[in-house]
């Protein structure tokens, strides 16, 4: 079982692509078949295997969301770090925190169009910390 | 660590069982206690474990979806693929790709109203690619 | 690997956190480093990772389900247990029922505001079975 911790800046609300940096870990282990897993030790930001050739899937999931749980909505209490606090929490719930994939010939073995985002939902940068776990 | 690629096709929009053909799986290989993971490589399909006794229930997730992220849905620019195509990706990241479950006595732990369906969100005929890997 | 259930009661629709109980089951095993997965086997109540300090954010998140999927909405067909029936099963799909969170130092390694949560969609109470399998 191999596990390294990764400390990720994001620059505010948005995706951040993960799956190059993930490849080479998983490389870098020599698993040739096995899982890795992935999680992020935050409530106010995800992961998500999302379509990875076009950004305006991710231009379209975030207006998406942004339209499901706005910013300011009147609903939330919750509103200590701004009015993006509270639909943070929503979005990671309604996505994921944790996620395992599969290792195949010594690399992650994603889906022709799946690339590995971290989704930060906070609209601020933040300091990300993500654990990858790969065991085979 | 158990492998097995399984090529499934669907017919279009709704879901399909996999429940059986997986506890097959399982038990072929001979693992009584452990667990087993599911991975689906595609951004327009996901993986749910539903109720399975009353098929009114997918019925009522299909509506429910369809109202959250309309067909055709002005709101998005990724049309490429035709009205179905941002909404499939808008409903698998609110599902799951991945899956992991308990195994035990030799086969998949379900409770008595669960089971494992492959849901295509696109409404035309596809081919979906599942790694399953087992372990114990 | 390790193996354990749980049953736990539920007072009716809402949040109970499971972090303590699970941190001294994983601290039991003797685990150091390694992976925890836990299955809940139902499906109208789910598992969340949710900010742990203020509970206005379970609250608010609470409130945010109701709106989306409202009990008693005329859109569900399947009302058979009530008009809370559909709208469990839609939150349940729209969370997990399975979840893997990392191990180490013989503890969960969860973030700083990540607590575990079992979140009951039915109204009334209900008895829940969870499967933990520590493996490391």
């Amino acid at each position: 079982m191999h596990r390294e911790i990764l400390s990720l800046g994001t620059p505010g609300r948005g995706t951040t692509e993960l799956t190059g940096r993930l490849q080479s870990l998983v490389a870098a282990t020599g698993v040739e078949v096995g899982l890795c897993h992935l999680f992020l030790h935050h409530t106010s930001a995800s992961l998500i295997l999302c379509e990875n050739a076009d950004p305006t899937v991710r231009r379209d999931l975030e207006v998406f969301f942004a339209r499901l749980a706005p910013d300011g909505d009147p609903l939330f209490h919750h509103t200590a770090e701004g009015p993006d606090d509270m639909p943070a929490h929503v979005r990671t719930v309604l996505t994921q925190n944790a996620l395992t994939l599969p290792v195949s010939g010594g690399r992650l073995d994603l889906g022709t169009w799946q690339g590995v985002y971290l989704w930060e939902h906070r609209t601020g940068p933040h300091r990300r910390r993500l654990t990858v776990t790969v065991s085979g």
